[in-house]
């Protein structure tokens, strides 16, 4: 009997990690000589631990092949860090019990780098505890903030809905600005990075094109230069179109979301940058604003998922299941960039060693000179992320998306864990 | 010689108001022997005051072609609105006497209430002045408030965008909901009416489907009865996915979004209803949330343009010259609905005389009974509104939109107008 095998996901979803998940699933159903019961997590690693595993053999293969166009986690994630051995060694005990019941010679975990720390953790105890396992990491996450692979699913995805959202809402304010709004600020993700910020450099194509302004976590806030550079763009262009990450600190080292708002109470709260740095140039500059504020909108936006970005989460699917019928433990497959122009790339492989615990920053040189802007080096990077358009099925006007039955796997166990 | 014509945009742009330019213009250059000429308004009816005309005739075919996906106004807009003809006698002799000097003998104005009332006043004071033009006004709103035409060219489109988004961003947070988000909060626009709001409703097509919750500026917002029905749904479904109308406001009359938040300097502002709500529902119930606040996003969204929206947008601005041809004055084309499954529609007309200064409200009967949701009949009237995709093309993984060479036609006028 071939061993079973455990797929969970973890940490903040993305646009196309259901994508990853539909070529896991797939690829494994393709090689049942070795590979018995694909089981998720239910909400990720949470799943594991209560021993509350997924049947994903009761799916559809209609229904795994829909998981490609359907954003969000399909069998649930969750925000769960494993701590070290020593600190968890419960927890890690009570996962090989779990696997052991169940028959699991294969663990999949889909994150990002707190998730690769995770697989990594467990490739190593399985043997000193008597149950080797295959363990694969799968990379996901929209900070894009993994060593080694060339970019992270899920990155590309908001990369193209920021572009396009920021060229669409500044086009519409350059309708309106001879007579009303001037000003308009984009808040999007990255509290410690400005990859998501970046991408929205790629819609300016050629001088004077919107966003004019786009702020860094990576760049301390300066009030006065930012007025001046946005005072700038209105006379120079009549409007202003600015990208903001929420992650944008001033000198003190606050967040700016933080340093400018108190609520009713008094609280330093409610946060969103993007109101305070409109309200910020209107009191200083007196130019009529609107702001918006992305959040979950960017990183569930499947209907205008970057086609690149799919075909990435599918084949680093698809290639962890390959790599554990290789019988490659403590790995994780990645993308590798063969080529820019035109863009090409194929599947590696990184140590979970190499890969655990190491946060890629944004090159230094991807940030232009004034600290507004991206630079060449980075459109190069970024540009073939966002590549290509994967349209979902739409039904009366709704793109059509799949919920899985997700059928509960018996429980075999008489012990039970209690999350804390 | 024919005469020429004057088109302008007015108010808020939207994703398809330009589909209403192109239909306009590529329709005239089809009569040449009748109509010189389509000179633009540049920023909208400012242009007229201010003889600052834009000659459509420079633009290529494929130009013109392309507003047909091109979202904002390509001509550019203006929040101005003409007073009574005794208020602003002299900005109507201004108009007048432009017309005149271009040789202008048919005005389309595009624009929703205030615009259509503009053009009625134009349609009567032509002939007094002794320059009788053919007006004609052509419909465009997001707010959906114009009445007698079934629905307004740039609302379907916007309306789309809510519920493709809120069933996106409501998937992505049944997924957290286990350890992390279990609430999420969309504010849309929409100050005086719920259409806008009510559309995000489209996304639940069954029980316990996103949003569970929409707040519309028809209700006062009552916080416990609120309070209640998001604990509730968080503990029936995981999570509570809502949808809030920027207008909405408590028993005291104030717009919630003014009435929780002080800037740093104690001041009512920052607006964003969305992050209000979000803070109430923690602070009672201790649930973690996200929220998003789309803004201009949502209406410039044409990237996901409702595809009865753009074809009903062009079908407008094409029967606003076949009218005009036709020698009909102060009438306004509309959409009439004939047939609701399959859905279908034709083009009816309306005198400007019965538009002019008509707010269309949302039928009570589209609410629920406990005044979060929408009814059937809601649902019946919205849904055909946002059938089919319209994808615009792309290149380089982004939209290209078209952007005009916007020509200005020479000033015949020795004399100015200065804006107030």
């Amino acid at each position: 009997m071939p061993k079973n095998a455990f797929y969970a996901q973890s940490g903040g979803v993305t646009a196309v990690i259901n994508a990853t998940a539909c070529g896991l699933i797939e690829t494994a159903r393709q090689h049942p000589d070795k590979i018995g019961k694909v089981y998720a997590g239910r909400n990720g690693i949470i799943g594991a631990l209560t021993e509350d595993l997924i049947d994903t053999s009761q799916e559809s293969d209609a229904d795994i092949a829909a998981l490609r166009h359907t954003p969000s986690g399909a069998f649930g994630s969750c925000r769960f860090k494993l701590k070290g051995l020593e600190e968890s060694k419960a927890e890690y005990e009570r996962l090989i019990e779990v696997f052991k019941a169940h028959d699991i010679g294969y663990f999949f975990y889909n994150g990002g780098g707190d998730s690769q720390d995770t697989s990594h953790k467990i490739s190593q105890i399985g043997e000193t505890m008597g149950y080797p396992m295959i363990c694969v990491g799968v990379p996901k996450t929209v900070d894009n903030d993994l060593p080694i692979t060339d970019n992270c699913p899920g990155f590309g995805s908001v990369a193209k809905y920021v572009a396009v959202s920021i060229r669409e809402a500044s086009f519409d304010v350059a309708s309106m600005a001879k007579t009303s709004t001037k000003i308009f600020v984009m808040e999007v993700m990255g509290r410690h990075a400005g990859w998501i910020a970046a991408a929205g450099g790629i819609a300016a194509e050629k001088e004077g094109d919107a966003p004019h302004i786009i702020l860094f976590p990576e760049i301390t806030f300066d009030q006065e230069k930012f007025l001046a550079k946005v005072d700038n763009a209105v006379k120079q262009y009549g409007y202003c179109s600015i990208v903001v990450s929420e992650g944008v600190k001033n000198k003190e080292g606050q967040f700016l979301a933080e340093a400018g708002t108190r609520d009713a109470f008094g609280h330093a709260q409610l946060g969103g940058v993007a109101p305070v740095l409109a309200e910020m140039v209107k009191s200083n500059l007196g130019y009529k604003y609107h702001w918006a504020v992305a959040d979950y909108l960017q990183r569930a936006a499947r209907h205008i998922a970057s086609k690149t970005d799919v075909e990435q989460a599918y084949a680093l699917g698809k290639a962890a299941v390959e790599l554990a019928l290789e019988g490659k433990n403590a790995v994780m497959p990645t993308i590798v960039r063969t080529s820019n122009n035109p863009y090409q790339w194929e599947i590696g492989i990184a140590n979970l060693a190499d890969v655990a615990n190491v946060e890629k920053k944004m090159p230094f040189d991807f940030i232009s000179e004034d600290g507004y802007g991206i630079t060449e080096a980075c459109r190069e990077y970024l540009q073939p992320l966002i590549l290509g358009e994967d349209y979902p099925p739409y039904q009366n006007g709704l793109p059509q998306y799949v919920v899985l039955k997700n059928i509960g796997v018996p429980k075999k166990l008489s012990s039970t864990y209690n999350l804390k």
